[in-house]
């Protein structure tokens, strides 16, 4: 159970041959997904994930210091593959797609993305972890979106792009964590609606 | 220590004569809000409060069952206080006066706000105070502003407005709870201009 210092290239597992690491590694991200989607955080342990990926606790242990980790990672992965941000040239289409993907997720799972996020303001480690492994990287592949929309003159030139992020995907998770008022897709339309049309009347918009 | 069922006048401290209720209360929550802003959650005893306020550690218990109660409602008195809701009749300066002070609050007394709506996720009785005491009265005061500047023609017929909450204040409360980027002022204003002028270029916006 100590060892945690295993060498590159073990075969731990008897049987059907070395799988490659990244398939191995893949399968158990793919486990813990499943687990943690289907039964919550607590069923994450490095047994469950073992027996259903079929590699050995010890391959895990190689990986991940904690069942706490494997399933951040998981969880996160999950979010990644579900939250494309897809480009067919139409910025406000690929938003409102984007965002009722986002808000049927985090509506279905959002319950462990909001513990993670309320256990990281008292917890500097989880904080950081989140911050690199999740907020900066979705902010970047937002603003990339973005960025190309403004380049491609379908958003203004002037507008900041930061905060856009803030004031679409922010605003949602403001109605996870502060709740009060439905995050569903309606509210996903809205959020486009005000932003793109602006809330100023049309006479003053010049 | 174990009486919290005190009648309705109590005489308990002697000499200056009695204080009306109204009056101990509120010194009581500006001496809880001083303790808190200056030296943080954990320094907000009893003992310092009626200390500090000139009133009985009895008191305080009659109307508070702990002091993690008292601070939680000193903390939002606090904030009640400095961000009200001005009308001068012109609503972009107006959210920009009460978002800059909004942003300068939080700047300055954020990380307490932060706990609070972290521990929240995970606690359903301090999430139901959170709500109940802060955020729906918050969203109220927001939207009951914005609805006159409607009504004024200083804001779309067909805006939303309680999305427009989660665009301006939500979008803040992001970059507090996700942080990534600063929470200042000059994003207060980016804020503002994005969600009044909108996002889409000029020439799409008819």
């Amino acid at each position: 159970m100590e060892r945690t210092d295993i060498p590159a290239a073990p075969a731990l597992k008897p049987g059907r041959g070395r799988r490659p690491a990244d398939d191995v590694r893949r399968a158990a991200l793919a486990a813990a997904a499943e687990l943690l989607l289907a039964e919550g955080m607590p069923s994450v342990t490095f047994a469950k994930v073992a027996a259903r990926a079929g590699i050995s606790k010890m391959t895990l242990y190689k990986w991940w210091s904690s069942p706490g980790g494997l399933a951040f990672e998981a969880y996160f992965r999950v979010f990644e593959q579900t939250l494309a941000f897809p480009d067919t040239g139409d910025i406000r289409r690929d938003l409102t797609g984007q965002l009722h993907a986002f808000v049927d997720l985090v509506n279905r799972h959002g319950a462990v993305l909001a513990g993670i996020i309320g256990a990281a303001q008292s917890d500097p480690d989880l904080a950081e972890a989140l911050s690199a492994q999740y907020v900066r990287k979705r902010r970047r592949l937002a603003v990339d979106r973005l960025a190309r929309a403004q380049e491609a003159g379908q958003i203004r030139g002037d507008a900041d792009l930061e905060t856009i992020v803030d004031q679409l995907w922010g605003a949602c998770y403001h109605r996870l964590l502060m709740p009060a008022l439905p995050l569903d897709t309606e509210f996903a339309d809205r959020l486009i609606a005000n932003l793109f049309t602006g809330i100023a009347p049309r006479t003053r918009s010049a």
